[in-house]
């Protein structure tokens, strides 16, 4: 992220950003100068007065994507659902502190909207930004990506449960706009949360190409959230388990196995229609939107690691070398669950994983899984606090509530552990001059 | 990491290495044997059993290094300290487990070597690695790096004070062989160290471009520890704060500052002589070896990030923009600690974190640093815990003592808090067909 324009494609010149008046954003100004605290100073001393070209900063279309390792903020859709998985994440859930009212969320919407916006074009989260302004006004940014490209920054907001109600007090006056589907999850058999890292009224998921962008986007977010959320928990996660892309590569577990083969893909644009977008079920403000499901789950890789590798195996339902399912084929090939092998047993376990989270298990129901492997130093007992940090979006929490019941006959559930957890509905994209979630308030 | 062969310079394929034998590489196959437990059989009936061309596997010269992703193993120093610092690390300290007996440390250093010579050629730690082998094993390589290149991995082993002697006991009748510079280090001003995250006595450092290869290490490496050590603490980092090649970019650290622009570069011959490498100061089997000093430092991030601009500068020393000290010129400008401004004042302060570091306010000391940046998570009062996990390799722990009393008065020291430490010997590197530590045990 640069205050200077730089060579590079990645790299946008602060120049026509700066000349975006936020006013002309949907974006207010009051909520802006509010976010940074003394900062504000120096932000109003430098910034959003250039005159000149109307660059639309980062709508659809307008900024490069794909491979350029840039992607649009505004569109139909928020980005970070069907992007094709970046490398690293960094996951975030805040709480609305104490006493905030529904201006205070609707700003923290706004200037996370704003900043967001910037970030992933990989500029600064203002136009003064980490070395503008004046010297003696704390930088706008904190400045640790400084020089460095968008690397394919995404930042996607999610709204929990306890916004529409908490402890039964509707705190938001947002009530009547609650999807009936956004409930907290019913538990489940194994579940061990622990609390504090369970839950959440707002989510941020920024995934990036490199860790340092994405540890940036957060950092900023939860400094401009200051005074009106704060970081509940939050998880690093460095290895995608997934893909989204055809033209990515299917990724593997830390049980040594390849993941997402079967993820639903952003080319199938029926199957994303029909499991992924909300559509006119309602509430009206999340149509396009979606719902985010988290689950942090330990993984005993000590105790998988001593299992032979037929039994690993038969576990999973596929090879470990090439990642096809049991009843033969490729990676690719669709498996045949009604295969038995000659003394007349199914060759995929009828408790294997991957045939109980099949669709054919689950009345059709499918997830768009964005999960990433996570290391969290060690447990204290001389292992690794090793897991997956698993992601899915999808069109109704029904539809992870339907698998992960599902899976309570799972073999692999003896080898994880479920430890936190949490819901949200994660608004459309917002159009260029608005911000994610205006529809809600509307 | 393959089991077969693959297309693409940083991937070997395996049958060449699987002709090594491994009694010729002075590596037990007792101890090998003995590290998987049920996988031996496996390994047993798979490995090392070709014939035909005897590839030196990772000898130094035969294997491409530098920017092709694969650095050798074995050589005159171990690979990890001057190699152009790779963007992730995972960091582990480990405990002998009670009981273990000097042939325990032996055989797990061969053991440790051996598979650190094989993955960071982009190999499975045995040639029956993840999916070789009989299917009725647990097998020898955990597959989470399987298809995955060396991503220029480098494995780095240490020694800690207790190897030597523990409350008083030689335990590994290595007494004799203790550096006299080998000690714990002293309380520093500001110390707040967690003893379940201080010390350790063993250490490995793995560095690598992706970071599922360097936790692969790590986590294998503890695999075939099991019964004779076991992690005590461990660290992942995610953004190199120095640099040890001329050709890499200063990265910045967690306070957005350039860091690291006057390392020692491995270009830097005299400079690596006299400050990194242990000479004839003995002991004899550490020469061409290092010290490693480790130090978890948690910054106060949100405290920072309140400070003005003007005071960030002052407190560093530096110029937040381009890196350059206080005195002027550019990044790579040497200070002028006696420049005054108009007033009379030390441009550079007095209390600057450059200035007190520097090798002119402490006898001419020089450290090789080659820390990361980290955040694990939240500190569960709304911050992210983040900080620097410092690394730095010298002649003697006493340069970083030297150092890091210096800094006693550093402005910087009030956005610091180190809680955790370690310090080791590293020998120097193995020669092909020998283990990190042969020496010490002759």
């Amino acid at each position: 992220m640069s205050a200077t324009p730089e060579s590079g494609e990645n790299v946008h010149p602060v120049v026509p950003a700066d000349s975006v008046a936020p006013e002309a954003r949907g974006i207010s100004r009051r909520g802006l100068l509010g976010l940074v605290g003394a900062g504000a100073a120096g932000l109003a001393a430098g910034g959003f007065a250039g005159a000149g070209a109307a660059v639309a900063l980062g709508a659809a279309g307008t900024a490069a994507s794909g491979g350029s390792g840039i992607h649009p903020f505004f569109g139909e859709h928020q980005a970070g659902i069907t992007t094709p998985v970046q490398d690293h994440l960094h996951f975030a859930a805040f709480d609305l502190v104490d006493g905030a009212a529904r201006d205070d969320l609707i700003s923290l919407l706004q200037d996370w909207s704003y900043a967001a916006s910037r970030m992933t074009q990989g500029l600064d989260v203002t136009a003064s930004g980490a070395v503008g302004g004046s010297p003696e006004a704390p930088p706008d940014d904190t400045g640790e990506a400084l020089g460095l490209p968008a690397s394919s920054l995404t930042v996607t907001f999610g709204l929990g449960p306890d916004v529409f109600e908490k402890d039964g007090v509707d705190r938001f006056a947002l009530g009547s706009q609650r999807p009936p589907a956004l409930q907290p999850l019913p538990s489940f058999l194994g579940d061990d949360l622990d609390p504090l890292g369970t839950g959440g009224d707002l989510c941020v998921q920024a995934c990036a190409d490199d860790p340092q962008v994405a540890v940036h986007a957060i950092r900023n977010l939860s400094r401009i959230a200051f005074g009106r959320a704060r970081i509940r928990w939050a998880q690093l996660g460095f290895g995608r388990t997934s893909r989204t892309d055809a033209a990515q590569a299917t990724p593997r577990n830390l049980f040594g196995f390849k993941d997402g083969t079967a993820n639903i893909l952003a080319s199938d644009g029926d199957g994303l229609r029909d499991h992924v977008w909300v559509g006119e079920e309602g509430p009206a403000w999340l149509a396009g939107g979606s719902y985010l499901v988290a689950r942090r789950i330990r993984q005993t890789i000590e105790s998988w690691d001593r299992l032979r590798l037929s039994e690993q195996e038969r576990t999973i339902g596929r090879d470990k070398r090439v990642g096809a399912t049991l009843s033969g084929g490729d990676e690719f090939t669709a498996p045949d669950f009604s295969a038995t092998d000659d003394r007349g047993r199914a060759r995929i376990d009828v408790r294997s994983h991957v045939r109980l989270a099949h669709p054919d298990s689950n009345g059709g129901v499918r997830l768009l899984r964005r999960g990433y492997n996570f290391v969290d130093g060690n447990d204290g007992r001389g292992s690794l606090e090793a897991g997956l940090f698993f992601l899915s979006y999808q069109r109704s929490p029904e539809q992870f509530v339907t698998v992960q019941r599902a899976l309570s006959t799972d073999l692999l559930s003896e080898y994880l552990r479920h430890v936190g957890s949490g819901v949200w509905a994660v608004p459309p994209g917002a159009r260029d001059g608005s911000f994610v979630g205006e529809a809600l308030f509307a």
